[in-house]
């Protein structure tokens, strides 16, 4: 593709009250634009401003637009990337590596961030932008059942070694592996690190012991392309040792 | 390859007293072969056979033998069945697809088989061969400090919840795919399948409730390859409806 064509990219995301990407979902298109080598243009949007600018047609980010086609749902936007960009380096070998990778998608949702989001949803609250954070926790503890933020994530240290124990499957992984995919990134990386990104542009409570093996990845997967992922702090996700 | 060649490999398992295929590992290489298209000469070996049989070499099964090369693991065995027949069906479409089918093997091994054992140890003994139980009890009960296989497994049922818990991913995957695979099953396949096969032809309590959506795909992946798994009984996984 031309590079006019790739210049036409733009990237909607969320960010906080200090301008950091604050979606592990927009994390992952980040990832995967850098994969393919593509640039765009990054248009920063507050919670509230995610309707505003779609009057109402997409709720969630990342969205993107190129060309004619405005798109939301990373999957669906990661999906067509390859095909958009047929010829850039591609973010799924085939079907069967997109199947692996929807699946190790399924447990890590499920089982790892759906734990962070229980962590750092008051965390979240408190870095947003002040404009949005009526609306966060209007829209979040009507999810917890009219449970405050505060009382839903009094006790949440105690969650801590069940978080960390659900990690065990990825080090065992990087044992034998320097990435997810193998000896070199793929969408499965992206995913991981991108929940890592956005744990870490918010934890207020460090996700992970000092001697977590899960570093070494962390480090190389932040530093990937550039060190795009550089202005996201990963101090903040380990204990002092 | 010569049709010669095929038929020159051995694979040596593990049986109960019914003769029934009783390791998780040995029925991941069944799957493997029948993907290849390969057939084979099985061997039936008993837990205290394995030992006699490889003078020591290898403790467990699956082993197979093919012309010079003698091999245990199966996943080496898997990577070597590629490289050895690469003109048949691949395992593995490529480095990614690997990774990622390893990645799935650390997360399914971690959080479902230990949780199968712990519910099957028992039933494992009962079924083996007469000659092997004496073996499989002590082995088994020194990892346990010394509780006994009944008192370890009295109380079982009450992992079930958290076992079941487990296979969340797999569910929501095969909500949108036919086969962990995607379109047609890859070793995810084999490997989940491969468990479930091992249970059920020990399991006197049953793994699933009557309407766990799983049983669509594992009724077809029992199907595959001609129904080289009809003998191994689905019903016992399910509790009556």
């Amino acid at each position: 593709m031309a590079a006019a064509a790739d210049h036409s990219i733009k990237l909607f995301e969320l960010v906080l009250e200090d301008g950091r990407s604050a979606s592990p979902f927009v994390w992952r298109i980040r990832y995967a634009l850098a994969h393919k080598g593509l640039t765009c243009e990054a248009v920063k949007l507050s919670f509230t401003g995610i309707a505003a600018t779609f009057g109402g047609r997409f709720k969630t980010v990342p969205v993107i637009e190129h060309g004619a086609t405005l798109m939301a749902e990373s999957w669906d936007i990661a999906e067509y990337l390859d095909r958009a960009f047929p010829d850039r380096p591609r973010l799924f070998s085939g079907p069967a590596e997109l199947a692996m990778v929807r699946l190790m998608d399924a447990w890590f949702t499920s089982e790892v961030i759906r734990k962070m989001f229980r962590l750092y949803v008051k965390d979240v609250h408190d870095a947003a932008h002040p404009e949005d954070r009526a609306y966060f926790r209007q829209s979040r503890e009507k999810n917890l059942k009219g449970e405050t933020l505060e009382s839903f994530t009094a006790e949440r240290a105690t969650y801590l070694p069940a978080l960390r124990t659900s990690l065990a499957p990825l080090r065992a992984h990087l044992a034998k592996f320097a990435y997810l995919g193998g000896d070199t990134p793929n969408y499965a990386d992206y995913i991981g690190l991108s929940a890592f990104h956005w744990a870490a542009s918010v934890a207020t409570l460090p996700l992970l012991a000092p001697d977590d093996t899960l570093r070494a990845w962390l480090d190389r997967g932040f530093a990937l392309y550039g060190g795009m992922g550089r202005d996201a702090r990963i101090n903040p996700l380990f204990e002092r040792g």
